[in-house]
């Protein structure tokens, strides 16, 4: 039991933004673990809000990198998840937003996981209505909320730099 | 590797909203180690717009509750994780709300990985701006997003629901 806590608070710890890739296949039984990841996130009144294009097509990954100036990472990656917000299964903005925020996060464990590597691009959101466009969704329906790209880590490019965060005392109050 | 992986897929997938506790005291080390895994989330530009009050004090527990419609599952917890977004901090509303969403996700993850329960309530944000001021927050530079009631878990009270989510089908497509 302690280990296994400890083994989950080190992968949460550990998971870092992934931008080298190696272009390799993955299967579509590891894309189906992550994406079930997700699909167990909480969302207020269970909706459920999520709606994900799983993409590997290369002319489509080629659509959605033009409307981003991190394209070169989205075409180098095997994989891109598209998250939209269902904006009719949602109810309310905030809580909505927040359960697509759970469920990425999900996701990117679950990646990590998998010992494969991630970038949550939110910089595309720019042109969020042109990716829907890209995928026939209309805007007024489906919200894109941001694109991660996955793929097998390139060791050999990806630097380990320091990641950086506020200690604790800086954003906690005890009462 | 496989079975590490398997465990983390487990874990967020056996993790469910627990309503009913056993009160007794969570020690500070174990709460630490839950708010560094909120800490470690990903956010838009590394902003970490997150601000967080933890609560164990009945009195302020008390005051919390009387905000909510789950005031009683709020006094019941040991403990109380207030998250606010910070205004100041954030720089795009949609992204700093879906850091805020995988800074949750985190820690709900974090606690269910320790044996504790939690829940995840967003109705109170109804009051929003009458519990900033319980902890003497401007509305104008903190914006509540959610209170986490964090307990030991009462197996006997607490049901073993069947949890619905919709089938993978229902909201992917492949391209």
């Amino acid at each position: 039991m302690e280990s296994k806590t400890n083994d989950l608070l080190n992968l949460i710890k550990s998971r870092r933004s992934v931008r080298n890739f190696v272009y390799k296949k993955i299967d579509n039984q590891t894309i189906k673990e992550i994406v079930d990841c997700g699909r167990w996130a909480p969302s207020a009144r269970n909706s459920q809000p999520w709606k994900l294009c799983i993409v590997s097509h290369p002319t489509v990954k080629r659509m959605i990198a033009e409307n981003s100036k991190y394209g070169a990472i989205i075409e180098s990656a095997y994989l891109n998840f598209v998250v939209f917000l269902d904006l009719e299964r949602g109810y309310d903005r905030v809580k909505d937003i927040l359960a697509i925020g759970a469920f990425i996060q999900n996701m990117l464990l679950a990646v990590h996981a998998k010992g494969l590597g991630a970038v949550w691009i939110g910089e595309i959101l720019k042109n969020k209505e042109k990716v829907s466009e890209i995928f026939k969704l209309s805007p007024e329906k489906y919200e894109l909320m941001g694109v991660l790209t996955v793929g097998l880590i390139n060791e050999s490019l990806e630097k380990k730099e320091e990641r950086e965060r506020r200690v604790l005392d800086e954003f906690t109050d005890w009462f």
